[in-house]
C-alpha cells in the first residue's frame, strides 16, 4: 500500500504528506491543523517569530489539532555583518522606499529572532516533529531533541548534504529538487551546484542514505505523490500547492500571482533576504538583479527589506512582495486544505491503479 | 498495464522507453538496434552527419534490427554569422590549440550540414520516426512525413512550446526537463525561465496539450519510468543511462567520467557549441564562462571547436571535451543496452507492486 511509509509509520500519519514550512505568515494554525487532521503532518513555519510568537502558535495549533505537526526553524549561520553592505542595500533600495512612502530604512538592531530562545520554546512545547533548514543542528539541540523523544528532520539539496544530516542523527531528510518554491536549503557546495531537479535528487539520495527521504520540490498534485513514491521516496513536502488554500496567511495578491502563473514565471534571487530562493518574477526581483552580488548575507538582507515587503503588501503592491512559488504553479487551485489533501490522495489511487 | 501508452500502441513497441537521440558518435548502429531488439526504440542523432553518412547509418540500423527506430535531426535556426565573433572565439580559444598542439584555427566554410538535404535522406530512407529538436519543423517538412507515414516528435522545454509543436501536428511531445543532459531544445523565451524540473514539467505539459507527451530529464532506472508515467507521461526518454553502454560510441573516459561522477557534477555551457547544454564541468568550461556572451552561437561555435574536441579526444584530455550528462549520473553502470532495457523493465514492475 502506498501510504505505508517509515514517515506514517513512524508518526501515525494515516498519508505520507508533508505540509512544507513557510515562513512569512503563510503556515497559520488553521492550515497547518488542517493538513494534520486530514492525515497527513501540517508544518509552522517559526524561523522569523519571536520565541513567544512561536509559543502561543503551538498552544493555536494545539486547539485545532490532537494530531502531529512539524515546527520548523532556520539553523543560524556565521554571517559577517558589514555595516558598509547595509549602507549600499539601502542605497540601492532607497527608490523603492521612496515610491512606497516609507520615510527612512529602518535601524534595525537585530537581523533574526535569538535561535537558542526558539529552539528553548520547541523543547518546552515538546512538539512532536522539528524540522529544520540551511545547515545541520548543532551535536547538542539533537541530543536534547532526541532525549525528549522529538521527531527530527533536516533539509537536503544534494546527496553529500543528506549524508551530512545523518551522519548528525536525523530521522528523516527532505530533498529539495531544483523545482521547490522559497529558500534554497543548500548549505554546503555552490548554488548552481545544487539545483538538481527532484526526479534526478530523490533516487540518487535514496540510495545514498540509509534514513528516509522526503521528497520535495515540483510536487503538487497525486500524480507528483505518486511519483515521487516511485522514485523511492517515504513521503513528500509540498508547499506551493497549500500556498493558494483559504487557510494560509499569505496575501490575496500574492495567491492570485500564484493561479495566473505559468510553470515559466519563477527565477532565483538572492535580492529579498540575502539567501538565494525560487519566487515569482516581479519588479523588484528583475531591478536588483545587478545589485545582488553586494547585498549582504542572510538574515541581514531579509531584515533591511521587511518593511519593504510590509508596505507593498499594505499597498496590494505584488511587484515588491516576495512572491514564493515552485515551477508547478500551473496545478494551482484555491480548495481548502482538507479538500486538496483528499485530492492528492484519490489521485494517488487512480494513478497507480491505471499503472497495474 | 505500465507500458501500454500511446508510444507503445502507436509504434508496436514492448515498453515505453525511447533512447535519446545524443550527437557526437554516442548513437552506433549497435546501440540504436540493441534498444529496438530490446523493445523500446533506439535513436539515431543525425544532427551532425552529413546526408551520406545518415543514409549509410540507417542502412547498417536496418541491418542489425527490423523493428522501429528514429532518426533525429536539429531544426536549423537564423544565426548572424559575424566574422568578429568568430576571431573572438578563436582568439580566446588559442591557448587550448597550443596545449593540443593545434597549428591554427580551422578555416570552417560550412558550419553545419545541409538540412534540406539530410531531411530529404530521411524521407528517401522512410524511416518509422522523425524526431527533431531546437525549434518548430517548417509546415511543408511537416507534410511530407506526415504524407509519407513517418511519425513525427518534436521536442518542448516548456508548456508554451508543447503548444506550439501541437500546433504544428507533431505526433509526440518530447518534454525535457531541466536535469537532462546535453543541449536545451528550449527555442522560445529565456533559457533560465525554460529550465523547469521534470517533476513539475511533465504534469504541466500533460494537461496542456492533447498529444502524449514523452518525459526526458533525469530519468536513469525502472524508478525514473515509473515516476515519469505516474505523471503522466505515456512514455520516457532516457539519454545518460546509454551513454555508459558498450555498444555507445562515446570516448572510454568520457564514460569513466559519466561512471564516477555525482549528481552536482554537470553545469551548464553555451562554450562548446554556442548553444546552451548540461555537462560535466571541466577546465574548458570553467575557464570560457566569462567569454561565454562574446562567443558566436550555434552552430558556428560548435564547428570552431570541433579541432579542439577531436585533438582532446586523441589525446585522451577530458578537460578539452563536451562530457554532456544529466544530474542522474550516480545511477550509471556499465552494461549493455540490453541488460539496461531489462533490468528497467523488471524494476518498473517491482516498484509499482509495491506501491500497491
Amino acid at each position: 500500500m502506498w501510504s505505508d511509509t517509515r514517515l506514517t509509520q513512524g508518526l501515525g500519519l494515516l498519508y505520507p504528506i508533508i505540509q512544507a514550512p513557510m515562513a512569512g505568515g503563510a503556515t497559520t494554525p488553521e492550515l497547518v491543523a488542517a493538513v494534520s487532521n486530514s492525515g497527513g503532518l501540517g508544518s509552522l513555519a517559526a524561523g522569523y517569530l519571536s520565541p513567544e510568537h512561536i509559543l502561543i502558535t503551538i498552544k493555536a495549533i494545539r486547539n485545532l489539532t490532537d494530531r502531529a505537526f512539524a515546527v520548523n526553524l532556520f539553523v543560524p549561520e556565521k554571517t559577517l555583518e558589514i555595516a558598509g553592505k547595509i549602507e549600499y542595500s539601502n542605497r540601492v533600495m532607497q527608490t523603492y522606499r521612496s515610491e512606497l512612502g516609507i520615510a527612512d530604512p529602518p535601524m534595525v538592531t537585530q537581523f533574526a529572532p535569538p535561535f537558542e530562545e526558539q529552539m528553548a520554546v520547541v523543547l518546552e512545547a515538546n512538539v512532536p516533529v522539528f524540522s529544520f533548514t540551511f545547515g545541520i543542528l548543532a551535536a547538542e539541540w539533537m541530543q536534547k531533541l532526541k532525549a525528549a523523544g522529538i521527531v527530527v528532520m533536516g533539509t537536503a539539496t544534494t546527496v553529500q548534504e543528506a549524508l551530512a544530516l545523518e551522519r548528525a542523527r536525523v530521522d528523516f531528510v527532505v530533498g529539495q529538487g531544483s523545482e521547490a518554491g522559497g529558500h534554497r536549503g543548500t548549505f554546503q557546495g555552490t548554488m548552481e551546484q545544487s539545483l538538481i531537479g527532484t526526479m534526478a535528487l530523490i533516487p540518487q539520495m535514496v540510495d545514498a542514505v540509509q534514513v528516509p527521504v522526503i521528497a520535495a520540490g515540483g510536487i503538487m498534485d497525486g500524480r507528483g505523490v505518486a511519483a515521487a513514491l516511485t522514485l523511492g521516496a517515504e513521503g513528500v513536502q509540498m508547499g506551493t500547492a497549500f500556498l493558494t488554500c483559504p487557510e494560509c496567511g499569505i496575501h490575496p495578491m500574492y495567491k492570485e500571482s500564484i493561479l495566473t502563473s505559468a510553470e515559466d514565471a519563477t527565477t532565483l534571487t538572492c535580492a529579498f533576504s540575502g539567501k538565494m530562493a525560487r519566487g515569482i518574477k516581479n519588479r523588484f526581483i528583475d531591478e536588483m538583479r545587478p545589485y545582488e552580488e553586494g547585498l549582504p548575507d542572510y538574515p541581514v538582507q531579509n531584515a533591511l527589506t521587511r518593511d519593504i515587503r510590509q508596505a507593498a503588501a499594505q499597498q496590494n503592491r505584488t511587484e515588491f512582495m516576495s512572491l514564493w512559488a515552485g515551477q508547478g504553479t500551473r496545478l494551482s487551485a484555491p480548495r481548502p486544505a482538507g479538500q486538496l489533501m483528499e485530492e492528492v490522495v484519490s489521485q494517488v489511487n487512480a494513478v497507480l491503479k491505471k499503472m497495474r
